[in-house]
């Protein structure tokens, strides 16, 4: 059900001629009666925002934390498109706003495609009526908006979390974490948890930070990356704060999950675990230097488990490190000790190198700080999909 | 002649069995009286060095910044390969020593290859006598070392710069900056100029910040990279530090520039001008974040100019930005003005973008600051040339 999992929410999802392809680019999710519940959301950091991330923070801030939908569109990021794409972004909110009795202020929007092109208003104006009239209850129209969301993706990520008295449904696209590649993250949460802005605004930051930002796939931020999330209320039931966040974390991470075996290109997933560092923070940034770390990624790819390169990475990573105490084990089979290479059953790695995840700890033996990434290998497909836009 | 261009020089190279290819893998640049002369280095900030980098610095220390001779070895690393191979280099030093009448403190040793695998010390116990005795001035035994210093570079890199009195001859192997990829950058430059080693010691750090940092193939540190340079005194001149820096800019420019173009797998080279930033030190960072950038590299490999990357690169780098001032170029010609799209000549971009070398400039709007960063494209090359050791 994901998006409309919940109770109080309705999707839709078409094809509104923004894709050459004819394929479906426009989505909606809205509250079943129009009206503006709390809502929170998370966006890039990026200092070239989107139109779209410029007027939602815009919005949020507004309403005091309140939405009644989101109108997602692909295909084109309408980013580095300057006042014409603002004004885009407020044709959209115009439009769903007198359709479903709100203010252009309680609508959001996100976008995700190619940037730098102008985004064409004739598919908005002609195709906006149609998605409203067609929001719906139910499986199909929860299906229909996550399909119509996807540009580069695979498969559609959807995730459905039952909490004690409450649900939370949710769906996204993209590639990677809330720093991703060019098809940008997007992903819209929604929840019947009673909860006021800021408690719900604190549960999604911690959900992010938990999930999607943990991920990696090339390092970079896009000007798009938005997660947002509608609390209706109508379970009745008011999760503490950290019922929420641990239900909200639930449904990221498994949209984050989705995302990461979806990457761009990759065959492999690898989950990087420092521990014993210096301080959680420190882990956590060797964790990724590793993770995006070409030479490793070559090396996942080619399934050689070639710990040279991860020392090389930590020792470059800006963290407190001590070469002659780091321990590296690949599928929990150390292949360096004391910083200097160990004996071990080759065959075991190599088997493990085989598979589709790979798991690689690094222990740097300096203190209890811990940290994970997950990434993904470097192949010729993630070359393949972003050499050209055309 | 390169390394024994300058007055004072001799070198040599040959196989000694590091490589199981059986290709040259030793190779030495010394005076030609054995006696130490001023010397100075710059090596690598990773926090993993190698066992030669470390005693390097503790043999510059020692010395006061002197040195005879560089021995260097290619086809293994020897990092992360603890006590024994800490032993291995003052093997190599001891043997030096003793063939040329100096100190162990006295030679410095360069090495590349892999990481973390134990080095062999009896082809060094049978090779470096051989080496010693091989030494000489002139064309062919500079080439023997330049040769005997390559990994998986595809050309040997040479450099000799005649300034005002005084020469500098180098030679270098890698395919980077001095933050480069496994196969490690390193560089030895040779001069018969006067000079005391302090001042040695800024114009290299002078000339390598000016040139080897300021390319970037995959923005690893190595553990080896070393950058050294030895001053003979020889022609009896005494050039000013302004003089003596320009003379080894000079010199580790072309070398820089002979790495990236003949950087693994690469098919463009990449100019990245960074104008009108809030400072220097901004323009070089977001030069680097674009010429790293995976996106803008897959871009350059499939020359799609694509410059809304480049947008959300300069958004995410760190540096003061407002995206509605940015303009960028490709090859001159102006392709978004004022953050957005900018009519322009498409086929003038396309036959930019069809060349071996892609000049990008961003004009940030914001003020004076200035920077440049050589890169390249990322192609399936890489990904072969990296993806297993074997």
């Amino acid at each position: 059900m994901s998006v409309t999992g919940p109770k109080g929410f309705t999707a839709a999802g078409l094809a509104c001629g923004i894709k050459a392809s004819g394929n479906p680019d426009l989505a909606l999710v809205a509250t079943d009666d129009g009206r503006a519940v709390p809502a929170a959301g998370v966006f890039t950091s990026n200092l070239a925002p989107a139109a779209s991330v410029q007027r939602n923070r815009s919005h949020l801030a507004a309403t005091g934390g309140r939405a009644a939908a989101v109108v997602l569109t692909s295909g084109n990021a309408n980013a580095a498109t300057g006042a014409p794409g603002l004004a885009a972004v407020d044709l959209i909110s115009e439009l769903a706003a007198a359709g479903l009795g709100a203010t252009p202020e309680e609508i959001l929007v996100c976008q995700t495609g190619l940037i730098g092109i102008p985004l064409p208003t004739a598919p908005l104006e002609s195709g906006l009526p149609l998605l409203l009239a067609a929001r719906l209850g139910g499986r199909e129209a929860a299906l229909a908006a996550a399909t119509a969301i996807m540009t580069t993706d695979t498969v559609r990520k959807e995730a459905l979390v039952e909490a004690a008295g409450f649900t939370v449904g949710a769906m996204a696209k993209g590639a990677a974490m809330l720093a991703p590649n060019m098809a940008t993250m997007l992903a819209v949460l929604t929840t019947d948890a009673l909860a006021d802005p800021a408690t719900l605004a604190s549960a999604l930051q911690a959900s992010v930070d938990g999930s999607f930002n943990t991920m990696s796939v090339d390092g970079c931020t896009s000007t798009n990356d938005t997660v947002l999330v509608l609390a209706s209320g109508r379970s009745g039931t008011s999760p503490t704060p950290a019922e929420l966040a641990e239900a909200l974390g639930t449904a990221c991470s498994a949209l984050s999950t989705q995302m990461v075996e979806d990457a761009e290109g990759a065959t492999k997933v690898s989950h990087v675990h420092v521990v014993g560092a210096a301080s959680d923070a420190d882990a956590h940034r060797a964790a990724r230097k590793v993770a995006d770390s070409l030479l490793v990624k070559c090396s996942l790819n080619g399934e050689d488990p070639y710990w040279g390169r991860v020392v090389s990475e930590l020792g470059s990573a800006g963290v407190a490190f001590d070469p002659d105490l780091v321990e590296i084990s690949y599928g929990g089979t150390v292949v360096c000790r004391a910083g200097v290479a160990a004996p071990h059953d080759v065959a075991v790695v190599a088997a493990h190198m085989a598979g589709r995840t790979i798991e690689l700890t690094c222990d740097l033996r300096l203190g209890s700080g811990r940290g994970a990434v997950t990434g993904t290998d470097l192949g010729h497909g993630y070359i393949d999909e972003n050499r050209t836009t055309s």
